[in-house]
């Protein structure tokens, strides 16, 4: 039990692992837990993994829940629409289970929201008015945190900015159109455009950048074409939402050192001066999905 | 005089002239006033004429004055930095000189934010919650109404969407970047692309479609093309900003029925249904820039 604090559960939905923290508002972490999640869950398989590691908390008295899940949600019903990492996943009513589980509200929103709201209070974006957080895995997801609150748009589907067409009619995305921005700048996109180029399949982004640091050529054009899409994507981004801070997070930053002076040079040549020449361009290692996911609950304190 | 309602007074600054309109909150019209613009216009020349329209309404008690310019505005100081029409406005102190004549308050904004404005208090974009609008004329504007409010951004230039980057090292566009949506949909990109395709001058965007309608196979594919991209756009807008109108205003929307089918038909091909199923597209042939210069002021009322 942790006592007179007030605390808040956060629940990362990923592709291998339910994952959650109780954390208090300074970001530190009481307890945390982890249930592994399965491929070919159905609804129902996935509920009950819910349910467990709801149950590693049960005797604590945290104050709210979120939940912070990849892909398209309906906000009104808290549903996860579908999931591209637990593909039987079809409308499941992940809030409605949770609130019959639980008093206190349970909020959610998707991963790269949630990622975007954890920089703002714990990370590279505190302080900022309006920070744009870029989510560089898997995939390719976009939050922003406008003046302390997270954008959610009409129906609350308000940042797919990684599906942001930069190159018409350029290379096939996972979402069925061309040349959106994760179609280039994202583990899916950097393997699948590496294959294109060489006819070689690679498992995993550390081993495409390794071949980058080997001075592989395919590797080397792939990720400068990959690089110039994603500056262009800030640009897109720059020029719509004015930030005063853009922070990249996700895996592929772990080796930002071979992309991230270019990726700056392009957007400077790109963007108007006045929307750039105040604007900050960090990469984070904090990592703060869980803890966002928690931090959604923190708009019910006074 | 008017007597007894509530007036505000709106200035358009063109590139042919001057325009203002008294209004009050319905958008009646109780009085106008035009003064020519020369292309060469210093500082100072371009300051008398806004007096010279100002004069104009000295005998009216209007409770506010706002302003509508092209291009990028310096927000916090009220400046006109420059002006793609009146080529030697340099850091033009509008907003100062306007205040110095006046003791009401003085606003000012970007011409598409204030027909975005105009719109949504006048025109096709009453009780949006979120609404975009695309002005399509010389260049490609995008202004956008969040919950009544236009967003402004991070020192006021939030929305230079029309240099959203849709086709990666494409055409040279005016703002010195290439493959902005502005490059391929608005009056300079539509002649543009149509002069690199048969080496022909025209000279207006109307002689421009009436070769469309003449099938004039160059013209088609331009403006096939430039479809394309503004479809792109507006699908990047949706996955940005997830707004639940688009209305499209300006010139070119009077030949709107050579290209409306088609921009919506690859707008729903490429946007996430979640995104679209919801939005309604329209165009406006209300014209709303000065009113929307003028509703600058309407927050002021309670």
């Amino acid at each position: 039990m942790v006592g007179q604090v007030t605390t808040h559960l956060g629940i990362d939905i990923g592709g291998m692992s339910l994952k959650a923290h109780l954390i208090d508002r300074t970001g530190k972490i009481y307890r945390s837990a982890t249930v592994p999640t399965v491929a070919d869950w159905s609804n129902s398989e996935f509920l009950n993994g819910i349910t467990e590691i709801l149950k590693q908390f049960s005797d604590e008295s945290y104050t709210s829940v979120g939940v912070g899940t990849p892909g398209p949600v309906d906000f009104e019903k808290g549903f996860i629409l579908r999931s591209a990492n637990l593909k039987n996943l079809d409308n499941c009513p992940v809030v409605p289970h949770i609130q019959s589980l639980t008093s206190v509200p349970v909020y959610f929103n998707n991963d790269a929201n949630c990622a975007s709201l954890g920089e703002y209070y714990f990370g590279a974006g505190k302080g900022s008015e309006d920070l744009i957080v870029l989510t560089l895995g898997t995939g390719l997801g976009v939050g922003w945190v406008h003046k302390g609150k997270l954008y959610n748009g009409h129906l609350g589907n308000g940042m797919e900015a990684g599906h942001q067409t930069i190159v018409l009619n350029g290379a096939l995305c996972g979402c069925g159109s061309r040349g959106c921005a994760e179609a280039y700048f994202s583990t899916r996109g950097l393997l699948g455009r590496y294959r294109e180029k060489t006819g070689k399949d690679l498992t995993n982004a550390k081993d495409f950048f390794d071949l980058v640091r080997s001075k592989d050529v395919p590797a080397v054009e792939t990720l400068e074409f990959a690089t110039e899409v994603l500056a262009h994507l800030l640009k897109n981004l720059v020029h719509s939402i004015n930030p005063d801070r853009i922070v990249l997070v996700g895996g592929l930053t772990n080796s930002s050192d071979l992309y991230l002076d270019r990726l700056k040079h392009i957007l400077k040549e790109n963007a108007f001066p006045v929307l750039w020449e105040h604007l900050r361009l960090e990469v984070s290692s904090v990592g703060a999905g869980i803890l966002g996911a928690a931090a959604l609950g923190f708009k019910e304190e006074v």
